[in-house]
């Protein structure tokens, strides 16, 4: 297995920095966080052998303000340096591991898979309020006012692939980094009374016919499952946030 | 003059499509949007041979349409090829002209710049709402209860400052993309009653002495003054933007 400790505990206050082997590659991560995940699905894709560190990140651990000088996950530490920001971080592996590279070289391919990247960020981000923000997974009697939101986001995301995957015949940048979004629209998918979409076959083969196949490879793919979390923690973890219950960071282990 | 057309007038709805000599790089700008002139910036940075065509961003032509799906500026036309949005334009020209680069090619330096420049925008933000929404601008009764966090981000944006420049030694990626918004509060505090801050010696040498070199340093930069207006008609359309006036993007022409 090229990933250690995925399912290892959250170190939180109080725990000493667990030491670091000598040129080992390290990814600061909460397994919940479809952020972190974006840089965890990207470092499996490349096959970097790496050893994971999951973060309590609402009693975080004192030391690793010296890693992120705000205390969020995701961050990679390689060689003694330390790289923040989900956006930047995919970018640095392709830099700094260039023979499993995922962006294309040609300047204009490059810029094209950033660009559609951005544009699937920008219609997620009404979907992601949806889902994430406490107000609407609490009050579910929002569900028919703020669910057609929803569905033109799936809508767009299905006009926008053209090909099996959105960077083309294989996955690639867009691909890695928008699955965390879409994946945790599914999460909340199948708790009660949130959003009217499936969970077999998300988000629908009838009104979404490519992306439901888009989503059923990129669930399937080897470098999701060697990070991801089972719907059922995923939606438990979900829930408990949306509604200001106490986090367990260790849930499903 | 590597930069031709600077100072063209805007083309509108109606207007042809200005035909492309074959091999010739094309900017679309916007003479007054600061997203625009980083793309400007950097061509001129950059040393790129450019044609620059100022769309009125109010009356679009309709073939601009072709090029932006939006209709937005700047995007540029290179090769038969264009690419848009202001935060992808940089590191095309970089990848695309890799003998002028201006980000560094270590992936770790890279980053580090990328990030900087992240948080300069972060921080801004506050500046920009101040400045570019109308609400502020048009009511100026809230500079007092608007300015001290202006204040406040510039004081983050001087400590930010290590160096002569924040990439270093030498301006790079951070300094001419975060410019053009310091640049817009230096067009804002020449208006009555917006914010007190000098225009002279812009943000002040007492309380913000690296940044208000810093700023010198860049307004006076070639780069900067090949693409730039001048503060009288910057802060001129500021104001019209701002309290809802016909917009002229041929002001001082």
């Amino acid at each position: 297995m090229v990933l250690t400790g995925v399912t290892s505990k959250a170190v939180r206050k109080g725990d000493p920095e667990p030491p670091l082997a000598p040129g080992k590659f390290r990814v600061y991560n909460m397994r919940f966080c479809p952020w972190a995940e974006k840089a965890m699905i990207y470092v499996a894709a490349k096959g970097i052998d790496a050893e994971v560190i999951n973060i309590n990140v609402t009693d975080k651990p004192e030391w690793y303000f010296s890693k992120h000088y705000q205390g969020k996950a995701p961050a990679i530490e390689h060689n003694g340096k330390i790289v923040i920001e989900s956006g930047y971080i995919p970018e640095y592996l392709d830099d700094a591991f260039p023979e499993s590279r995922i962006l294309p070289t040609d300047p204009y391919e490059k810029v094209q898979q950033k660009l559609l990247m951005e544009r699937l960020t920008a219609i997620q981000s009404p979907t992601q309020c949806h889902f994430c923000s406490s107000d609407n997974l609490r009050d579910r009697s929002l569900k028919e006012e703020k669910q057609p939101k929803v569905f033109e986001v799936l809508k767009q995301a299905e006009d926008l692939l053209a090909d099996e995957f959105y960077a083309g015949s294989a996955p690639g940048y867009p691909d890695y980094l928008s699955f965390p979004f879409f994946e945790k629209c599914w999460w909340a998918a199948s708790l009660d009374g949130v959003v009217d979409l499936p969970t077999t076959s998300f988000p629908g083969e009838e009104k979404y016919p490519k992306l439901t196949r888009w989503f059923d490879r990129m669930l399937n793919s080897d470098a999701v499952q060697s990070v991801t979390q089972s719907i059922e923690h995923g939606a438990a973890f979900m829930n408990a946030y949306a509604t200001h219950q106490p986090m367990d960071y260790d849930l499903g282990l």
